[in-house]
């Protein structure tokens, strides 16, 4: 593996490779969407060659799969706020969700992850997967037991109140600060992951 | 999908042209992005002039703007909903909006007008601005006297469902009917309605 650029302060070796490709891709099916985003490109804009984006990605579909991922970090801050104590779930994870929106490096990770997804049918599909697998996941190491329904409607809450904040910039929403957001939004939160499935 | 012109059942004269270059310009937003769609192909696709285009809606970010209106219809149902007495506020919206995406035409329009609000910059700038112009005439006719907070996180929530039932088809929410839906959500978005702006 040669040096890919010249330039200070980049990551170096294969996982610095990926991780800027990653950050690449990102932007290219965030700007372009997935039918005009091509792996040429960017390759191209990486300064590398496009043979080691199949060899680490496969295809384009398959690029699309790993930016939609969580940022790093991210995935586990919200691992750790969903385990614990049901009675304070609610407060736990409506405050490690919306602080993952007001970091800036974290919320435009997380904003280029949400036009991918719902931007294009290709995006969609793949978000859709992963969002079973994930819930899936959680079903499996017994964290949701009976509760399913509760926690994704908690986590649709979640995901609506963010994109009315920080993408479409609602007046009523950007008012507030974290703490009253935070303050406002958790018992609805914990009202619905107490529900039980029927 | 050419030869439009020809087909019978389909709208003629000035509105009929403009609700038709409406409805293509919504694919090619959808399809090909806000960057990726030129007023020329979707005259082409209309058999239109572009000059036609031009007149009707000035340039590319007007006719942006037309597609992101609610479909025709969808408005006034959401209208009538909004309007009523207090106490039953929260399951009038809860089931109006929800219905507004149950309704596969609705559906549809709904679905190309959150890709093109959520999948592209000038998208969601064009849309930010409608929703803040939407919320300021409900201050006006006071529907939403002191309530702008409350109303907004309802919206929210009944968006982000929206989005996780019929987009992202999350199985624990496209497992319940229209009815259990309704149920579950009004009593959240009722608490949200009542709440005084602080």
């Amino acid at each position: 593996m040669t040096s890919p650029t010249k330039r200070s302060g980049r990551p170096q070796g294969p996982t610095g490779n990926r991780d800027r490709i990653l950050a690449i891709a990102r932007q290219h099916f965030a700007h372009r969407g997935f039918r005009g985003a091509t792996l040429r490109a960017i390759a191209e804009e990486a300064g590398l060659d496009v043979a080691l984006l199949a060899h680490y990605f496969g295809n384009k579909d398959g690029l699309l799969a790993a930016t939609l991922q969580l940022p790093p970090g991210a995935a586990e801050t919200f691992g750790a706020a969903v385990t614990g104590p049901l009675a304070t779930q609610g407060a736990r994870l409506t405050r490690a969700y919306f602080s993952m929106w007001e970091d800036q490096a974290t919320r435009e990770a997380l904003l280029v992850l949400v036009r991918t997804a719902l931007g294009s049918e290709a995006g969609t599909a793949r978000m859709s997967e992963l969002l079973a697998q994930h819930i899936g996941n959680l079903q499996r190491t017994a964290v949701l037991v009976n509760r399913t329904t509760g926690f994704t409607l908690a986590m649709s809450h979640l995901l609506g109140t963010a994109l009315a904040r920080h993408v479409l910039r609602v007046p009523g929403l950007t008012a507030l600060d974290l703490e009253q957001l935070v303050a406002t939004v958790s018992p609805m939160i914990q009202a619905y992951l107490e529900r039980a499935d029927t």
